[in-house]
Formats: structure tokens, C-alpha cells, sequence
């Protein structure tokens, strides 16, 4: 069931004294649990994109500083193991943000105490995350009831699920919520290319919770809105400026203009440790370009069920493959937060800065 | 060379008394001819997308109608071949504008004289069509230069260029024109899902004619425009209703909408045969609706060279497939035509039709 423990994406083995996550390159074809057993193998997973998802990263990240101190906890290898996460992805200020908070708190620490606070600080970012997208889940519930119908198609782009978090998710969060309070709820997934985290994560995660959805095209979800088939429109973020502006998945922007011009309310879903303070607008924000052979090949499953890579272009063939984009405030209806729903404007998350100081 | 007769996407074989096209399903990864020897294979040949775009499939049908003609001319074949034809695609207008062309022609004929006259009329439909999309590149030409730059950046969708035609295309015959007049061009190609006719058609179309071209998916081509580095869109049109109103590819709203926001110029090239007078608008086109699996599964060529199609989804998932939209002509700011360029407006179109009446 979404929301409980068995059904998450990171999770701590105790056994093995190991974090374990699902490797998410496999899926929807396959499910695979792969232990992390060296840092190498966190920054692999985070770069490779086993595990992805701005806060997910972000876990992933705060375990892998805790392993690394494991190993070495001196002030050298927490200076080399933090630059060495903080290096595999550009884009999500997650991941800076989680090293901090397992860095700052075992910075000052004598070298012997660092692991052990370290790891229960991982733990701790964890569990917060689930308690945050729960939140965020239940702010969203109220906006999804404010559109006031019994029956919702929502859109939403890449995945921002349990899959991208650790339970819950952000922008599904609140889908999984109507769906649970007995809202006829259905999702259109696009499928976002060019790694298809919608047809593969996305549906995948709301086929197995019975939430009804259908893939599409990242091209036709103009077209549904002008013909009025969506409701609203629900994304993540991975990095979202001071004055609102939200970088999130290649083509989020599009959705963006798209519902601003027909008057479809466009919503990102975010916990606040997504929100760079430090960043004035997105303009400021790192695009990550990925490989070219994203773009000019894919992998799937071929007839007999093996799991096989085709080249989609000429040889002659070359691409550009910018992950992520930037959604001008203006175009965002507001920001689904674990603190509430605000403005996605200056004036909005200094609003969301005044609750969070209240506490 | 573009323009020359060796380099064309449907030819007479005189030898053999048949049409032969380009399987375009093979592309680009091979270049495979195809004879056409009956009234199905020509309906498969529309229907199964070995030939698209809409001037060509106009220039198909016009043969398969002679060719049916060939085998029996009687008016009972006539009716029924044109109704075959014209049931394989629904939202190309000139697959209706090409099938009475060459009807008109024969239908007050003595049976007799019908299928010399229809072959003839089909020759002329395919010889006018190499024309009238020079005049698109011509007059295209001239927009071009008129954004007075001596290096283009131009973003074009899907493909409308000589393999969506017979020779030259529509979007990319002011491309080549441009091209093959000095101006440093260099085209944004998106990649165009589900049938990604884009990284297959129109990169393998650029890359013939050393035109420097990238492949980038649907998803960023909003931020391409938003960084600057677009100077015009250009896409093709499979129907132009009376209004302006331009249906292509499912995608292209989404681009126009970008081009708007970000202020670049955003034009279709089309030939007069594609506009649908008796459409007011774009609301009365027929969407085409394909099958899902263009969706979710595709097709490429492993690493051993063989074409494989590999399934990108869980088997739970489920997928609509709307293969066109519309963009409103205030999106549009000009058509380019075999006739000049006209404002995307019921007035700018009817000063095209005075134009043509003018002869």
C-alpha cells in the first residue's frame, strides 16, 4: 500500500548493515534491490540514475556520506566523499542540501563519534522525507478538493513518486491521497522522453496502487488540455529558485504554457528542501546535459523477454540532451508544499520562510 | 541533390508499369525500394505509413486510383477504389484532394480511356507537387533572409521535407534553399514520438544533404527557444483549415505555443492542395487516433544490426495515441505557400485564393 514500509525505494538493511535501493533502470521490466556497499557504488547509482528523483538523491546521498565515514571518518575522506556525491548530478539542490545536513552535524564531532551520528542522521533524513511527502500528499489533497469535481485527470510529468522520493512521492503524493478519499482520480502519464520516466516509473508505480492512468505522448498533452481532458497538472521539482521559478524534468515547461493558455491549473509539488534560498531565479540553475545516445537509443524488452538496447538514429546522427528545464513563476499556479500550498513567487515562499520560522 | 530526380520519395517505374516508393518504415537504416502492384499494396503502403506526409500520400493515392483504374475502369472500381484509398489515413486532406483530382478527370470518360488519362493525371499531380514545393522553398527563401542573419538556427517537427513530398518538401525546402545559397543554416530536428520521424526521417534527409542538423527530444525544444538559440520554427501542415488554423504532427501546438512565448517566428509551408476551404476551422478535423503500441514499444537495431522491436512498458499499461493536433492560427505568424506567404488568417488565406484566381 503507498505509504507504508514495504513499499518504498531506499531502505535500511540492518542485517547487512547496508542501505538497499531499487535499481531503477530496470523497471518497470523488472524489480531489483541492489545493496550499496561502497561509495563508489552510491555515486554509480546516483549517476547512472539507479536510484533518481531530487529527493531520493538526496537520501541516497546522506547514506553514502555515512558509509564513506564509516570507512574513514576523517576530515579528509569527509571532504573527499562529500565532493565526490555532490559531483555525480548537478541539477538537484537536494543533493547538496542532504550532504549538509549529515555533514554539519558531524563536522565538529571527535573523528570516533562521526559514523554512528552520521548514519542516524541518514536515518533521520529519511524518515523526514516520508513524514514531508505525506505532508505535501495532504496539502495537495485540499487543492485537488478545491477544483470541486468527483472525478480529476490529472497530468503529470516524468515521475515525482515514491519512486523519486521514499515513500509517497511529491506531485503523486497528492494523487495517491484523492485516490485513497475515494476521489475518481486518473492520470495522464506522459512519458517523458528521452528516458521514459513516465511510461516506466510512473505508470508502473500507479498500476501497482490501482490508480488508473494512461501513457502519453510528452507531444500530445497540449492537445488534451485544448480539448479539455485535464483537470490539472501536478509535477516535481528539482531545484526550485528564491523568487518561485522551478527547474524540473526536460518539458515541464511546455506542460507550463500549455496550461496557462488553457486555463488549466499547473501545480509543482515540492518538499522545502527542494527550494534554493540561495538562488535568486532560475536562470541561476546548472542544466545537466546528458549523453547524446539518451536521445538516439533506447532499451526495452525484445520479443523472447530479454532486455535489449536499439539504436533509434543514422549513424551520421547527432543530439543534444538537456535533462531539465526551467518553468518561469508566472506560469505556475502555485507550490504544493510540505508547509502548504503557496504562491510560487518571491512574495509566496518568503511567505513559506515565515511559516517555517513560526515552526 | 535536393531537387534532382535521382533523389525522390515515389517514382514511375516505366519498365515495370509501376509505381515504387521508399519504405520509409525501414529508415534510416535502410534504404529499401518497393513496388506497388495492387489496389492493396497501395492502401498498405498509406494505411502502414511506408509512405506519410501529406503531399506524398495525396501523390500515392493519385496512383493507386490509376493503377485500380488499369485493372478495371468500370465505375463500380472507381467508387470503390476511391473509397478504399481514401479510408486508409483521415486527417491529410490531400489524400482527398489527389483522389478527385485524377476522379474528375475520368469520370465522364468512355471506360476505355479512363486508366490512360487517370495515369497521366497522376503523373502531372506528382510533377506539380515537385513544383509547387520549390515555390514553397523559394518563397521560404525569403522569410529566411528577411530575419537577416547570415547563420539560422531553424527548429522543424516531424518531417515535411522530400520524403513527406516527392522532391524538396515543405519545412525543409527553404532549408535546402537556404542551405544551397550560402546562409550558414543549422537545424534543430525533433525527434517526433511516437514514430520519431524526426531522428529517422529528417536527420537522415539533413544529414543526405550536409545540412548541419541535432536531434533533440519533443521535451526541450520550449527551453531551446527560452536560452535563445532558435531563430524560426518551421513545420509542415497535414490540414490548414479556412481560418488558419494549422493540424500537423501532434507536438507542433507545443512548439507554437513556445515560439509565442519566446518570440520567435513560427511559420507552416504547405502546398494550396493541403488547405481544406470547406473546414472552417480547426475543431472540424478528424484527429487520427492510432494504435497504442506506437507508444509503447519501438523499433531500432540491436547491437548485431537486426531491426528489433523492443516493449518499453509494463504490461499493465495502457496508452492513447493521438497522432495530430491543432494549433489556433494566432499561434502561427505566416503560411508559407507555393503561392507566396500569407497571413494565417480567413483573411490572409483568402488573399491567397485571389491570388491563385488571378492565375
Amino acid at each position: 500500500m503507498t505509504g507504508s514500509d514495504d513499499l518504498c525505494s531506499l531502505r535500511w538493511d540492518s542485517s547487512r548493515g547496508m542501505a538497499a535501493i531499487i535499481d531503477q533502470r530496470l523497471l518497470p521490466h523488472a524489480l531489483e534491490w541492489c545493496h550499496l556497499d561502497s561509495l563508489e557504488a552510491y555515486c554509480f547509482a546516483i549517476r547512472e540514475m539507479q536510484v533518481r528523483g531530487a529527493p531520493l538523491i538526496g537520501v541516497t546521498a546522506a547514506f553514502g556520506l555515512a558509509h564513506a565515514l564509516a570507512q574513514d571518518p576523517s576530515d579528509e575522506n569527509l571532504a573527499n566523499a562529500s565532493r565526490a556525491l555532490l559531483a555525480t548530478r548537478p541539477t538537484a539542490v537536494n543533493l547538496r542540501w542532504a550532504l549538509e545536513q549529515v555533514g554539519s552535524v558531524v563536522r565538529d564531532l571527535p573523528v570516533t563519534e562521526r559514523a554512528a551520528v552520521a548514519h542516524d542522521k541518514a536515518v533521520t533524513v529519511r524518515k523526514e522525507d516520508i513524514a514531508n511527502c505525506e505532508r505535501i500528499g495532504n496539502n495537495g489533497l485540499e487543492v485537488l478538493r478545491g477544483i470541486g469535481k468527483s472525478r480529476l485527470d490529472i497530468m503529470t510529468h516524468c515521475n515525482a513518486g515514491w519512486l523519486a522520493t521514499v515513500q509517497w512521492g511529491t506531485a503523486l503524493a497528492p494523487i495517491y491521497k484523492a485516490h485513497a478519499s475515494g476521489i475518481d482520480v486518473h492520470v495522464w502519464v506522459s512519458e517523458t522522453r528521452p528516458r521514459n520516466q513516465g511510461t516506466s516509473l510512473t505508470a508502473w508505480e500507479l498500476n501497482e496502487a490501482g490508480v488508473p492512468c494512461t501513457v502519453v505522448t510528452d507531444n500530445s498533452c497540449g492537445q488534451l488540455m485544448r480539448q479539455g481532458r485535464v483537470d490539472c497538472v501536478i509535477v516535481g521539482s528539482d531545484r526550485t529558485a528564491a523568487n518561485g521559478d522551478v527547474c524540473n524534468k526536460v518539458g515541464t515547461y511546455l506542460k507550463a504554457l500549455a496550461a496557462q493558455a488553457n486555463n488549466v491549473p499547473f501545480y509543482a509539488a515540492l518538499p522545502e528542501s527542494t527550494i534554493d534560498w540561495t538562488c535568486r531565479d532560475g536562470a541561476e540553475i546548472p542544466i545537466e546535459e546528458r549523453d547524446a545516445s539518451e536521445v538516439l537509443s533506447i532499451a526495452g524488452l525484445d520479443a523472447s523477454g530479454a532486455r535489449r538496447e536499439v539504436n533509434l538514429a543514422g549513424a551520421a546522427t547527432s543530439a543534444l540532451n538537456q535533462a531539465f528545464d526551467v518553468t518561469p513563476a508566472q506560469h505556475v499556479r502555485g507550490l504544493i508544499t510540505d508547509y502548504g500550498t503557496f504562491d510560487a513567487s518571491e512574495a509566496g515562499l518568503q511567505k513559506m520562510r515565515s511559516v517555517i520560522e513560526r515552526g
